[in-house]
């Protein structure tokens, strides 16, 4: 059994909790919050302890493991503890929106903690991980063209969007993590187009709400990469991958199997209302890959491959307002200390 | 170039008359038709001649076969008439509604010409005979269940149904026909149970609109239809072939490949509204077929095998009434002169 | 919270115990068996208390509900001693393989037992459950021809099959139930025709692996049910309810997603393997179901609703046997004390 | 009945003429090319008269209208003689590949010529049709996206390639086309990446056979287009069209409607080997909306939009090489003279 605390008790932190509790290898001996009464709440739901004071996590001997979803703002710093500590660490993407802060605790990190996983959970979801089984054992050939269409059921708050980095680095992250996780490769360039539709006042944050994107890989293999966040159909998400000798495809999900037929139409279950319904069982699935690391498995993706998705978003940002081909610059890592 | 006469300028001749025109291997020499005015203006259509005179078609040297879709009460005459003259024959379905009179006319026919045919088009169903592949080749092990489904648009006109024998001997015998052909076998009985539920006045003419048929193969095979007469939501054929080690299924054909999404639904384009629509190509290639018989080719189905689905829509009817399963009876077929 | 009971510890009752203690109306207090080994593993499992003792459930005030899932001819002894003692009860199906018996004991059972529950979970899959609405909210006219699908993907060993009373008995009896729920009618006749086919030594018991069964409702609706127990493709099953004015289809659920495309082909996921996989939401809705009775909601399926689907069960097979349409007699209840 | 004669008898041209025969309102009267055994022997297949003098066609009162499906460089003064005769004119794209001779001859012959268009067939699919029909009328509000696949099964003969333009004018120029017809807008900057993946000896050429392009329409609204020359699973078309309220899509058709169940697996039919089965119905649908347009409908798509592809393509083919969105410049029509 591993002794987990859950560091952040707001809604991703509760979807934590119960996969935390499920979970037949993990105690969940802690629930950390700056707000202890959210700490409380969702520590009794499932039947663990609530705190707020951070050194009943860091400095104990009976925790193993931390699981960070606290606000974004607090990653690089709960990172840092749990490097100090040297105890393994799921951190909720982003390390840090700031690449250069990412990339200096990252640095501290790595060489302290021996288990250290970013929780982009869509290398969890079961298709698309069958997507990436097929592709990375040749038997489509070489990668030529992957499509990728993330499209969110409803316009976030406008002060979450204000916060988030915008579209590229909040919400196309996860797919240019997925695009180095199907191909095995690092984009060279993104190009990057995107407008404020859904949302107009968008633009004055200097953000968008529709957008394509390509990357190019080594080789000169394509990404293509439509976002969006607001459709008026439920929450969509599907893959294409074409190679050399085949293709592939993830398909939308429907939420069931009912057919209505009536003269001229036939009428289908739909897609999920919301983003959650569609990814909650890769969230269960990312948990059970970090536990089974633990227990001596391999670590996907790793703080570093989480910086390579982040340096692909700064140059697709950059792009946005170029209007150009923006080469992509991923960061070195040199051990240092943090100030 | 092999020259054809159409006997019957009605909806199915005009519909032979069309494939028969824009057939390479074909030249469409006559059309006959009681109605002189009918056989000339379709004559016309398809750049042929009309003609009420039936000698124009068997006595003269120019006729090389003969396509008999005219009114099922003459198709027994007019077979006779072709076999007189040793004339190659399509004949749409039945032979003759009533089985004895099928059976003499098929004796008569059998050893005066060589190429006779019953126009069962579904085997030409490019799906069907993609199933009929798969079965026969052994792909799925030995056939255990065959499930059909034949459901029309709407209700046919009491007075065309009064004359047409009933939905078994109608309407299901087609797929009476399928079962022996996918199997290899002829069903040693038959179930039927049926009501009369879209037109209740189908009840006084002892016939059904909706109706379950069960037979059973040498061996311990079953096979299920479903047949009914009028649906709301166009017209529906399916196929499923379960055999020892795989199943098939020819699924429902639909119009277009467009799909609609919105919130909770997604709508496809449905089925095709008239059952002449769906198997309009199956017309095609069944004649396509004859004609290749004629260069030589094996023909099928043959005026025996007619006569065999025809005895399972025989017992089909007589265990409507009984309730029971019933034993399907065979014709044997002893040459003989007709009367 | 509702303190529940689970008699016995074999698969089924270790599905039944997860669900149970996932379940946040439910403290699963203690888990019987009469193999004491086997009470205690699973019991520790679920965090609960495994007991041999039978007086443990049914005569202890902390005891509010009991689920039955131990062997099948345990079932109505269970069921009376739940009776005796006041006790709500979820009750695996069937109530008795002998009608008689379980007829007498609901007989006992129902003025004494204010919740009594059979688990025919099919009624809590998702997409029957919408089927349902659509067809009992009157979206598709008047039902007129039902079909269902039920095939396992391979053969229950023989001793199990000796005991089960029969493919009617055991597996088709869900789909008795359901033709009964979807329709709102009590079917009046039966015909069954099946063989031995996967498992020739089947017939030596009387009994067959491959079935099709039809049902005619009052007013003349068909229902068709083909049931088989040894398919080569995983676990299937599927359900159409043609109405008077449109159609409505579950389909069959897939595993994935995931398409793969090469020349000629698409190959998708396919059946889930085990019909387990298939059902298991159904079983966890259907608990759900319960509890919610308990609090004041309405059960379904009855007891009384139980026995009706065993009739029918009861008249299948004496057709199978017979040859013929069969009337199907439902049980009339008397009150009566048990021996 | 129009009397046309057709232009060109390679494989287009007997594709049209084909379809010109079977055309109940045209008489196909000539077949010229400039080869005259080739004239000749297409002519005799649908019963013309093939001819290598273009007097023939053009100063003849016999004809009525011409379908221009020679060599592409003989286009623009086939048009043009066309226009000089005031001849009705349906003209296999592209005009002329260079656009300043194709502005040129544009400009000419649009006063001279009632009725010109140019066979983008694309718009004459019938999903694509139903796509538009359903985004015109309003029905998913306003368009957002549209994204459009286009994948060829085969690398076409470097040699057609050299002299097709590159892929953006070759293949992609369809799509264009679609994007302006989809919307109703002239889109207002082009970005275009792309590889020589599946023939290396293209970027000899200049040219790509795996692209991906970016339109952005004036409002924001944004299109992506992959376009593949050679892929190993058949010819792949689809298009998704995403509004502010709704989405649809045109699915990938499929040669047949089969599907195999194994273990894990269902194998459906795939996609169309060629791309002229794909699309050979719309080569019809074209040519008779051409000829009710002769009976006094609208025409479309006209020689002046056919342009306004052309100089997407040409803005397509610049960023292929800088990298960068490029603007698109629409050309200006003024009357003039041809020299």
């Amino acid at each position: 059994m591993h002794r987990f605390a859950l560091l952040g008790a707001g809604f991703i932190g509760s979807v934590h909790a119960a996969n935390l509790a499920a979970h037949p290898g993990v105690d969940l001996v802690a629930v950390y919050d700056i707000d202890g009464g959210r700490a409380t709440s969702l520590a009794e739901r499932v039947h663990s302890r609530g705190t707020t004071d951070i050194s009943d996590v860091f400095d104990r001997a009976e925790i193993d493991a931390v699981l960070i979803a606290s606000s974004t703002d607090t990653h690089a710093e709960h990172l840092r503890r749990a490097a100090d500590a040297a105890m393994p660490v799921l951190c909720e993407k982003p390390i840090d929106l700031e690449l250069a802060r990412a990339v200096d605790v990252t640095a501290y990190a790595l060489p302290r903690t021996p288990h250290a996983m970013v929780d982009f959970n869509r290398r969890f979801d079961r298709d698309y991980a069958e997507l990436h089984r097929i592709v990375r054992s040749g038997q489509i050939g070489d990668v030529e063209l992957i499509q990728m269409t993330s499209r969110g059921p409803s316009m976030p708050p406008l002060d979450y969007i204000a916060v988030s980095g915008g579209q590229m680095r909040d919400q196309t992250v996860h797919f240019f993590d997925l695009a180095r996780w199907f191909s095995g490769l690092d984009p060279v360039t993104v190009f990057a187009a995107g407008s404020a539709l859904a949302e107009p006042r968008l633009a004055d944050l200097g953000d968008v709400d529709t957008s394509a994107v390509v990357l190019e890989l080594p080789g000169g293999a394509l990404v293509q990469i439509d976002s969006t966040r607001r459709i008026g159909y439920g929450y969509d998400e599907r893959i294409e991958i074409l190679g050399s000798t085949g293709m592939v495809e993830a398909r939308r999900h429907r939420t069931g199997s009912v057919s209505r037929y009536s003269r001229g139409h036939v009428v289908d279950d739909g897609l999920h209302d919301g983003w959650f319904e569609r990814v909650a069982p890769s969230y269960r699935a990312a948990l059970d890959h970090f536990v089974q690391a633990l227990d001596g498995g391999q670590i996907e993706p790793t703080l570093t491959e989480a910086l390579k998705a982040q340096a692909i978003a700064e140059a697709a940002t950059a792009s946005l307002h170029s209007g150009r081909t923006e080469p992509i610059v991923y960061p070195t890592l040199t051990e240092r200390s943090l100030p």
